[in-house]
């Protein structure tokens, strides 16, 4: 094997104003093939600086969850030990913190098909995003398990239930990762001059678009124009395992017109998966890189993580509020997006 | 805007052995943080070199799609003009061809909720991924439709119904993409040796994990075990946009035993986004990893972007058919998990 | 077996006022446990008929679907099975006509996971719903298939694909059952008086409860309050199959408000299974129901299950609308409920 | 409004023969236009008696749910507000416990999308299926989150989260109703004798149409043939609000081969709502059925209500293996519904 590296084009945009989990202004790095998206976000990364409380951000939960799976004869054997298994939460928690300086137990959720049992467990895993310690735990649980019960077997230590880097609808309802809510109020006269729309055409747009759109689509528990774009960019520059933009851009935009025309704007990311330490973490580059987003300074265990999701959030906001700012106006999203993909480079 | 790159790891693997769309022998780039990845591809591209055919894949579907959103004052209005639309396919198409050169205008497909008129254009695209050849398209065709209709208003050009990086069911059910199958039927004496399983264990896994996890996940038309993985690192490695492995990564892991305990085994790929042109395609380097894997070709209009979509479908089969096996033996996923970390850099 | 009757409470409710595919006022019956719906149609019926138009429904399409499975030993061979037959369109369509006087095929749409192949067929069926021609039209289309695809084994007569009364996205997206979107243009006094509510309130509540909470309930292409009850106790009524609500109550509510205060308020239902003959339509009962219902003129082929499908519609929209208003209001759903229960006869 | 009622065709099936929740034999009522279910659902009961423990169901969990929509002005403000909330439950479940005498409140679970707070609250309602207790609870509930939390304004009563009758993801992740699972283990000889097929082929048939054929068609949590219709006739028999099928028929139907081609067969249903009292269940027939299934006897609370999930569960299993068995074979299941349908009651 020959290794070498795949140069990502990568531009620091911004800064962004930011209130809530982080504050003040911060600027914020994007890897990206896909170019115009860096003025894309750097026009609601202006517009936050325009607005006292800029994007303010709230971090709702985190934690990490790997589902294993058992074998039994029968259902009536495999609710048993489900049943016993959640009995037994605070064995299962010892277990893992005899293990891990960081890591902790918080839920153990069980669900039965036919003869099968899947186990998910949770657990807060510090600053990292955890898919390592997780799993750590897990084989050490089966290990217990299959001792406590010799009725089950061996099923796999990934059941599918977990669910990683998969659209599924248990990572929102159970939670996986950082759960963050990003929000903006945004007068009238900035919507304007700024993004060059209404607040009331934003908001229709979005239920239009992105509520009744996504649903004849079929989407899963999703509603939004592009989570992926931003959420790719940001993990990439920052050593994020980037296959969990599947997971993570599964979430909502929500806007409301408030007031004389001012545009109320949220982006709501339930399963952020971020970590700011951990495999992929120490790369020289991304060390520079997380040293620059204020990520590497000493906080309580998870702080430096929740700092990187906040910013991710307030980040996937910018880009989604200029997209659908720019689909309000026909032409708009083409005219803009060739304009920038010359610039960003003259590569076209 | 500062401009830098991000160097993201990258290993050549296999080669694989491959027949159908793509025939002989083709390494393949991968490039990721998450390097256990690589000798995880190389184990089950050993293993199509142990198999005659090798890895076959078959392309089904090609094409590129756009759903743009009008707005009526009724829903009677939206759809008599959703009716009409679909009668001017002809001239529709006349407009695509008038406009460019690959391009080909294949299908009009018209939904209305309410008093909104949802109308998805599937074009080909020739050798592009076709993002924006579509969209481009997609503004030509609300300007005609406007004109036409003039009881319709500009909703969007994008009305999520496309659907772009979104996991979703429609782009698996009216096509978004290439559409590919890979597949290899495996001697029971290479599953025991190469992959230290069995094909009833592979399978058996593959109904409980795949199909029944995924299901009480809840994840929408898809049952795999780590698609994206793959994915995120070809995508990444030959220029691909890949925010796109959110829609790619749905496809359906298929395995029967046949025979004495031979098995097979099958990744079906509905979504692959894939191009050879186009943007990012023109890079230094993308071009280099294009020309090496024979994707720099003279073909018929997208036959290199074929070759490329084979190339993927055939390196998902190999992650995950080397997960799978890993994940059938207890203990085994971490052990080389770590042991691969390891090795591939020393980082952990 | 001993046989005998479970009686289910009905009453005939309205008469709704209507206009599109069916024009007029017509009542309507409900036959259900739950008889507080009853008044609930009822107080929205009355809505119609001060509105000129009333409610006016589109019918938008029209089909039957059965999808068949086949297994090939590879997705090579079955692949090309596939595109073989959608290229027999025409002798597929001859064997429909020449088994049936009202059937005809006017789609085949295949899909291809691994080996395993399926084909969804979709028929007219003139007045009748439609399964048991359909079923039957597969059940001779295999025959065929089988003997013209040496290559390919009978997989199974129905491959869920179709998707028979279970909630799916392929249903709403490739079509299933008639498609119909009633709506209705309510003048702000009337929304007033008699829904005791605003039109902004009931559109926010819209958009906040069947579009959002939906989302994060992780619905599959369905947004409403309710749809299930109307469709029920319709369908009980009116002798059709109401296992086929599982399908049918996915639908989707879209409000709007327009000019000063006024409220545009309409309900999609792409996949409204009904019949007019078949099974259970000449039960006595049944057909003086669907005589009082106006489904038992000579109309051309389909006109009077279009007219059956109109008038469902039409109540799902009336049952809908007052559960939304009324939930506009703190404690008026169960203060009316347990009103409405008692005066429903007392049961309580 | 003149009231009658809709006679719906009913029959005694069975006896079925039973172990775990319930023990002995017992037959069924199953009132249903389509009539060849009940020897349909015959055969399998005939299987059940030929084995020693028959079907044997386990019943895994009870609740209701209701979920209430708040209005915050932001997103930091519904968090708090639901942080609160939760850390509230014992003021919470003693409103419960001082209102009925039945409910008792087992969790509450939030959610939040933008400024929007979603709280579902969960209750076990003694032999209730507890729409009605649950919906009283959740408007005092709003009572007191209004006078705690002036910051709140009331949203609605039920959010769709809870979820009512609509297929969504979240009613069996978090659970609703009872939770059951039936399951059977039958020898080759009576699979052969009775089901004229083998274990492998419906285990076969159940992988490819019920897993892979759900999960292209985009099914949601679901992987059955046809549990909607067994629940339909169970459900209008006895009393049920039967537009809970729609939550109701989502579940999963799982099979092995066991032995030398004896068949393991289960069907998973996580959402039977069922009640033996409230609303429908005084009726005079519907008590007659009750006391006739044995669910009119003194047991502790919920017990009847349990036995008779565990009735409905056994039946789903026996209508869902007769189906499955009949379309193994080509052109069994055509013939034998025609002869079916002649036979119960020359309607055709």
């Amino acid at each position: 094997m020959s290794q070498t590296v795949t140069p990502i084009p990568t531009s620091w945009v911004g800064p962004l104003r930011l209130s809530g989990e982080v504050t003040g202004e911060q600027e914020v790095p994007l890897a990206t093939y896909e170019t115009p998206l860096w003025p894309s976000v750097g026009r609601s990364a202006r517009v936050s600086r325009l607005v006292d409380d800029g994007i303010r951000v709230t971090i709702v939960d985190e934690r990490m969850t790997r589902s294993s799976l058992f074998v039994a004869r029968t259902a009536a054997d495999a609710v048993a030990a489900g049943s016993a298994l959640t009995a037994r939460f605070d064995d299962l928690a010892a277990i893992v913190a005899a293990q891990s300086r960081f890591a902790r137990l918080i839920d153990v959720h069980t669900e039965v098909v036919g003869n099968l049992l899947f186990v998910r467990f949770a657990l807060t895993t510090g600053d990292a995003s955890g898919h390592n310690m997780t799993t750590l735990a897990a084989e050490t649980f089966i290990d217990h398990v299959l001792a406590w019960h010799p009725e089950l077997e061996y099923g796999s230590i990934s059941g599918n239930y977990c669910s990683d880097k998969k659209a599924t609808a248990v990572n929102g309802i159970l939670g996986r990762g950082r759960s963050a809510v990003a929000e903006i109020l945004i007068p009238a006269a900035v919507v304007a001059d700024q993004l060059r729309s209404s607040a009331q055409r934003i908001a229709d747009l979005n239920v239009r678009k992105n509520l009744v759109g996504s649903t004849i689509a079929g989407a899963l528990r999703s509603a939004n124009a592009h989570y992926a774009n931003m959420l790719l960019a940001f993990y990439l520059a920052t050593g994020q395992d980037a296959a969990n933009i599947v997971e993570a851009s599964q979430g909502i935009t929500y806007a409301e017109v408030r007031g004389e025309g001012d545009l109320y704007f949220s982006c709501t990311l339930p399963n952020l998966i971020v970590g700011t330490v951990g495999n992929g973490k120490d790369l020289p580059f991304v060390d520079e890189v997380l040293t620059r987003l204020g990520c590497r300074e000493e906080r309580s265990s998870g702080g430096n993580a929740r700092r990187l999701a906040a910013l991710i959030a307030a980040t996937v906001l910018c880009g989604e509020l200029s997209l659908l700012a720019a689909q309000t106006n026909h032409k708009e999203l083409m005219a803009s997006h060739l304009v920038l993909e010359r610039k960003a480079g003259g590569r076209r």
